[in-house]
């Protein structure tokens, strides 16, 4: 194995991550209702010694009712389900900042760090969208930059949360009655702009201390938040240029921060549809995008982008987009659509094709041995430090990539053939932070 | 079997009730910690052929942080994971209507009914004290009034987002890709006081519809409270007295709001001591008694009733207490301890003992024998449907209750030998609530 070691984390979307996945023979959309498909999947993952699991997560419902395979668990829940059926992978669960108490998430990443031993991450998103607003007593939702503030807040609220007990807190003496240390339990006595919490949070320090912080954002807020939090970034690129770029200028934010930047591993998004030949996956890909329903996709591309193309004819090349300083939605996905509609100079129907594998991700359509050299290509040359693996469809997708690819990558010495770790931040190689009031930090 | 059945409710608290448990030395006190730990107890009450487990929470560190054997896990999660080590034990978590957003908890409801195959219930605490609200941006807790109002609209919100899906939206038809017939997912659009929801919940109905409604106020806006939402209500008395009245008095509400009587299930706590003889039975509450350490027992006590205790002196006969409009607290757990101070003339010595093994909840030291007869005199002579089952240490005082206490129930008819269903409402004898918007709701 080479010093540099690939990360692959296997994000989970239902039946499958190609939006047409639930009609396709080879799934069972049924399973959406079943905690035992997902525990099957995270199974699978962790036979291919996956560093983590991960689920996306929103507050409304997404796109359109009737075609849509729509979600049904809430993250944190079913991922400690998951912890139950499995021994080493990681958890990462989405979460918002938008609609939370820090207390509240504070305790439930606790909890779940707790019950599966150090497996627990977060990937902290701001939600974008009134929809999302107005199911939390708000008509129109917080600005792009104020979303970032009130979660740059969140942050320094639920990680001294997370400190507020000391590693050592614990006495546990039943002759004296003492059961912990007063003096290493800690009131934060946050007050900002957003948030007033006094803390201690009411359990002790968890095994990992923080649980792994993620984050996906790729806008210019983004970016900074990531620089400033982030311990693994999820992001989408349809080049090697823009991969490479975007990998080049976050390592140069993170440093710049004075941390590491090994610190923060960089992991786009991958659609790896498989087959025996290039024919065969390019077949399956194009019977699967062949499924997909125009309204819908539509709808979708409207809510990702926040740009509404329900009326533009689907035969008719996309308009010019807006500024991206107009848009208060998902500001680097919009840049990645838009660019990859000018450069291609797509159609309304061409774009939602290139976009129904993955809603931007990269799709690559090949045999194992192409896909791993896609994979080692990336991660040898400044793209990638692993891969966010979405299969099109799952079970068999996942089944298909720990089965078929991941043993090329271990045979070429970039993947563990086994875990070494115990947690999550062990997987990702990543170090235990030390509680914030802990006596030694005070030296 | 009687027609009428008894219901049992496996209170879980850590280690043990009885606030000194974790000194004893029939206790692990390290267990607090382990998930096993609780998965263990809900599989003895599972043997046991309980119709549920119970977790209580809090949202702040509750006493003395130096003494006292401190929470760790958060209830959902925590039960999330016993469900994956049980099979038809229902699952009951306490959470705040003060500090969370009724779409998040109507989600991780929802998320753990689906998870569990049906077996979610939810304790609906509106949380008294400062202390709370300082962890969520304010410095004081709203007015007792008021939370309940909070908790009345919060329900409103939450019931409704659990009938947005109708039983039979999903269509789920691959050939014409609909997956959902949208006409049976409504929007609650809720505009209140306290929230606007807009909805529908991002999840189909639940296995149960709504998750096992439960209470535990018995203040004049708790029993009302009660009346419109409960299906469960704990509750704690220290005498058959006051016991039978309270259950007349809720019943009587219950059946004046158009519900029948028997939809609510009342169950009083009880603390069995067990011992081989009734002397053994008093020893180890004796026992337990001395380990109660007194400074952490007067705090608990000042929490527990908002009254400020800590300057009194041990010895002293307990001063006048102050009128109940004035307590901003728990108001019918200050009133218990009123009269128990008053009827029997207790130092606060005294009083600490009598309230140490179950923090105001009937205390019975004496034989399974002993033990049986009181829960069948109650349940026969309009005390209480069922019990909530607060052992003094866990699991040595489950084991010993579904051991020597159970055969007994089930010998004299009254306890199920097995389980007859499936889902918590069954167990509870409860029927699965319709869909507000179910077209054959609109006949």
């Amino acid at each position: 194995m080479s010093a540099r070691e690939l990360h692959l984390n296997a994000f989970l979307m239902g039946v499958g991550h190609h939006e047409a996945a639930w009609r396709h023979p080879r799934t069972d959309p049924r399973a959406l209702d079943d905690v035992a498909h997902f525990q099957h999947l995270a199974r699978i993952a962790e036979r291919g010694t996956f560093d983590s699991v991960f689920l996306a997560d929103g507050v409304q419902i997404w796109g359109d009712v009737r075609h849509t395979a729509a979600n049904r668990f809430e993250p944190i829940t079913l991922l400690t389900a998951i912890s139950q059926a499995t021994e080493r992978i990681g958890l990462i669960a989405t979460a918002s900042t938008g609609f939370s108490e820090p207390y509240n998430l504070a305790r439930l990443f606790s909890s779940l760090d707790h019950i599966s031993g150090g497996r627990a991450g977060w990937n902290i998103v701001t939600t974008a969208g009134d929809r999302s607003a107005q199911n939390f007593n708000r008509e129109v939702n917080l600005e792009h930059a104020e979303r970032y503030e009130r979660a740059d807040e969140f942050l320094d609220v639920v990680t001294a949360l997370w400190d507020s007990w000391e590693d050592d807190a614990l006495v546990v003496d039943r002759e004296s009655g003492v059961f912990a240390e007063d003096a290493k339990v800690h009131e934060i006595d946050h007050k900002g702009r957003f948030f007033s919490v006094r803390g201690p949070l009411n359990a002790v320090r968890s095994p990992q201390g923080h649980p792994l912080l993620v984050q996906a954002g790729s806008s210019e807020d983004g970016k900074a938040f990531a620089s400033a939090w982030a311990e693994a970034v999820f992001t989408a690129h349809q080049t090697h240029g823009d991969a490479t770029a975007f990998y080049a200028d976050l390592k140069r934010r993170v440093t710049a921060r004075g941390r590491a930047a090994d610190d923060v591993k960089v992991l786009p998004g991958i659609v790896p549809v498989l087959g025996g030949t290039q024919a065969q996956a390019r077949a399956l890909a194009e019977e699967l995008d062949g499924l997909i329903i125009p309204a819908r996709a539509v709808r979708q591309l409207t809510e990702l982008i926040g740009v509404d193309l329900t009326d533009h004819p689907l035969d008719a090349r996309l308009p010019e987009f807006p500024p991206v300083s107009r848009v208060n939605g998902a500001k680097s996905r919009f840049e990645l659509v838009r660019d990859l509609a000018q450069r291609e100079r797509l159609t309304l129907r061409q774009l939602l094709g290139r976009l129904g594998g993955g809603r931007g991700h990269q799709v690559v359509a090949g045999t194992p041995e192409q896909v791993a050299d896609h994979i080692e290509l990336w991660f040898t040359t400044g793209a990638a430090d692993g891969f966010n693996v979405m299969a099109p469809l799952l079970p068999s997708g996942l089944e298909d990539f720990v089965d078929h690819v991941v043993p090329l990558l271990r045979a070429r010495g970039l993947f563990r053939a086994e875990y070494t770790g115990r947690t999550l931040r062990e997987h990702y190689g990543l170090p235990r932070p030390v509680s914030r009031y802990a006596s030694a930090a005070l030296v």
